[in-house]
């Protein structure tokens, strides 16, 4: 039987080193193009998180990764190492004349990362050689890079598609690169096709034979790349490759970001610096920056929903005990936990954000019923405030008997007029105010409606409320929130607004998308308006 | 007895049951908030698909559900039940007395899920009862609802980190439930802290004492979701529980279009009607379109990146055998392959197109070279032909040089008022067109400005081409493009028209949101009215 629940080696490694590949696999993802200075940046990034190896491109096959490997050796890094990546010589060449390898000595880095092929149908079928041959290449090629005084890392391409198609030929490519002298043989799951308990199996196997080091590399082809990886430490790699946000062709490399937490919170396995994995959330999200991808939500450990709490129940049970509904602390890593606002989120929920504003109101006081049930109903017609605080706390308040409207909007008409006069832009808005006893009107033109409706409300206010000349809107996104009724459909708007300093979001709902705005456009105004009165307030104190 | 599949195995089993719980764990995750049309139209995708189990809501928690129970029965679904979830009954009532009971018997399903804790830790901590207390509310609950007629599934929450810490008490609840009758019994690892090994061992731990039909339910908290249910299926499981999208709490629920093709590609298994696998991407999209989420592109076997290939050498390798870089064919779940960077494969794609309209005009003609240049800067501008097909073909028989205008707008003119007057709408257009050498002019009323403009535009069309009358809207999304410029920014307006029979989407992009619609508006007449020529045509022959 080969699967086994108990450790399977005699035991596992204690400490795990990692090696990312963002700047080569991970380049490889649809929509990433990565400049020199990105690549330096991500590498100060990995380096500060603590990796043990940066695989930092290919110098053989684009003058890009030539420039970042000219400028390397200037980077000071405090634990990674920079590697080249690049194939085992051509076969019509000799390691002498093939010219990435070449390319690779030039970049001279100490050691370069060596793949070959692993699997007998891949040399047959696509490299188009002998298997001898392919053993030949593999073995030459490493010699070759030893000899000129670099360490070598082996990744066997394709090793666990070549283990089930044929296990003595893969076990011959690793052990061929062991003998030759790589320091590190790396079983890679290329096609993201191998499965946990398969790769368990294979680790075990091919340990006794291959008594260098061994690594794993994993994709996500069948969601399975932490699992396989998990697995194969389990079974005694103390290598492992990844990408930090699980970049990479197709699915993506595994994430690394989704096993360091593990290997370190789960299996107690340092890998690495000790205190670095507070800071793998921040620096998740940096690369993603630099990288130019959103992070998902939802991801392990890091996303910005990886700790949110929405069902009343689960709220209840994490207020009594974290463990309740979180696996780690979310601190452990860096990353916060958040309590959502929605008709499922219950009252103790919405109590800790009324307590915010009025500490006396509790989770069983009447005004918390009501709002729950406000809560719920304003759900039913659309309004979601989940990604809007600002107009959360404003209904908190409206709820708790608070005067917010520091204005009331009499009557605003927004025109859209094909082709635009003369003299005008395609939209156009004018708004009639009333501030206490006083009346204001104005008039705007923008970039469509909104733009139109927002510049003269802001117009008209500003006369009363002169702080609103430095807010300006940051965001704006629509959501049309039951399609299928068409253009008659109910849309929901909402808008980020932001004063230089603060940011806060505010939502509005309607059949109509101008008025839906107008709502969200209101709230906006109120909230800095009321928060600016509690400053104002507070400064007299 | 409702609930048949082969009994749980020595040897893992040769079907799974799927239950789907997008509708109630999926309805937990950020973000999301189903309408009751929602909720209708994923259970309908879902019985597309062959699911078995459809886990619909939670009657006794809120209106919408209750709703959607009451409406479940008109339903006509081919292959999928509808079930309702609830809590075990609460401490302080009697089966008969718990109103959450009374509401999960009214909402009338055959089958309930009901999930009762199963940690020691949670029971006295959380529930703050004895644990003896804990069983007798999980073996009273079924009881009472088998009494009643129902089937019960039963969830044992929290299981796995229950059954590391006292595996007698989560054996215990397990055991209690099987006694009471629950015809399956799911192992849920609640918060996504297990691992595979240990999720194999603690099931083929409990499946001796428990002789029901043992289900899984996972969550991707350590990125294991899948791995998990993959091993307890390999441990026995056949009953597996999954969003179809991975959506719900924090890092959401195993994604069942992740382990469906799994199940039955890599394993042989059955869990959907023959030949539905191969509609999975579809339904998944759509799903996801009504969910209003962006499905990520990287996701297992549905994202639209799991089978594109961008490195040149990945490329020539697939073509030379399309095992090289791909697990499975990507048709099998109805994806599609990508070669990305190369512009040769991106002019095949458009040739291909092309060729539909055209049969003569090649890859390598002028006119597609024409056209992808033109389709590249238009992206970079923001239009975006994935969605929009009816407009790409408009593009290209425009780039054919066919003459497709129709009709001309001279100018038109929308707008809104608030408050509205008397004898009208708050939103008003008015459109004058040019058909040939005639003029005509039409005004309508509408909700939001763009139902007015649709409406005025039609009116005036329709005295020239009566057959747009049969047309209309069927849905209409608005997507903000650059955020950042907040409403001033540029605005992507897809609009989908059917006239009864076929459905098509047109795309517009402008910073006004008014003109981008009025564009996609227009694309979306001209393309009915292109091919009601061409069906005309061919009616005489």
């Amino acid at each position: 039987m080969l699967y086994k629940v108990t450790p399977p080696c005699p035991s596992y490694p204690s400490s795990i080193d990692i090696l990312d590949t963002t700047l080569r696999d991970g380049a490889q993802s649809p929509g990433i193009s990565f400049s020199v200075a990105d690549k330096i940046a991500i590498a100060c990034a990995l380096d500060e998180l603590g990796v043990r190896w940066i695989e930092a491109g290919n110098p053989g096959s684009n003058p890009k990764d030539r420039e970042f490997f000219r400028i390397a050796p200037t980077l000071r890094l405090d634990y990674a190492q920079i590697c080249a990546f690049g194939a085992t010589r051509k076969k019509d060449c000799t390691v002498q004349t093939d010219s990435q390898l070449q390319m690779l000595l030039k970049a001279e880095t100490e050691t370069v990362v060596i793949f070959g092929k692993a699997w007998n149908m891949q040399v047959q079928e696509v490299l188009n050689v002998d298997p001898a041959e392919n053993l030949a290449m593999i073995a030459e090629t490493i010699a070759f890079l030893t000899e000129h005084g670099r360490s070598v890392i082996f990744d066997a391409e394709h090793f666990f598609d070549g283990f089930l198609s044929d296990p003595d030929y893969a076990c011959a490519t690793v052990q061929t690169a062991y003998k030759a002298g790589a320091h590190c043989i790396v079983l890679c799951d290329t096609n993201g096709a191998a499965f946990p308990d398969k790769v368990f199996s294979a680790v075990s196997l091919v340990q006794p034979s291959v008594p260098a080091v061994l690594g794993i590399h994993t994709h996500d082809d069948s969601g399975m790349a932490a699992a396989n990886a998990f697995m194969a430490v389990k079974a005694g790699c103390c290598h492992v490759q990844g990408t930090l946000l699980g970049l990479g062709e197709r699915c993506g490399n595994m994430a690394l970001t989704t096993l360091l937490p593990t290997l370190e919170l789960k299996l107690g396995l340092h890998s690495l610096p000790p205190g670095k994995l507070a800071n793998l959330t921040a620096i998740a999200r940096r690369v993603a920056e630099i990288s130019n991808v959103i992070l998902p939500a939802t991801m392990p450990y890091v996303g910005t929903d990886a700790f949110s709490h929405k069902a009343g129940m689960h709220a209840d049970a994490i207020l009594k005990a974290h463990h309740s509904f979180e696996h780690i602390e979310p601190a452990q890593v860096g990353n916060d936990r958040h309590f959502l606002i929605s008709e499922v989120s219950g009252r103790s929920v919405i109590a800790e954000r009324i307590r915010k504003i009025n500490p006396e109101i509790t989770k069983e006081h009447p005004l918390t019923k009501a709002l729950a049930g406000k809560l719920k109903s304003l759900e039913a017609d659309g309004w979601q405030f989940e990604g809007a605080d600002a107009s959360f706390d404003l209904l908190i308040r409206r709820e708790l008997g608070w005067d917010c409207s520091f204005f009331t909007i009499l009557a605003y008409r927004v025109a859209n007029e094909h082709p635009a006069g003369n003299a005008i832009l395609c939209s156009h808005a004018w708004v009639k105010i009333m501030v206490g006893s006083t009346y204001e009107i104005a008039a705007a033109e923008g970039n469509g409606p909104v733009h139109a409706l927002d510049s003269a409300l802001r117009r008209a206010l500003t006369r009363f409320y002169p702080q609103l000349e430095r807010v300006r809107l940051s965001d704006f996104k629509v959501r049309v929130i039951n399609g299928k009724e068409a253009t008659a459909a109910t849309v929901r708007v909402l808008i980020e607004s932001t004063d230089g300093t603060r940011v806060w979001t505010t939502v509005g709902v309607s059949e109509d998308l101008v008025d839906a705005s107008r709502a969200a456009l209101v709230d906006s105004i109120e909230y800095l308006l009321i928060s600016a009165g509690e400053h104002a307030i507070a400064d007299l104190f």
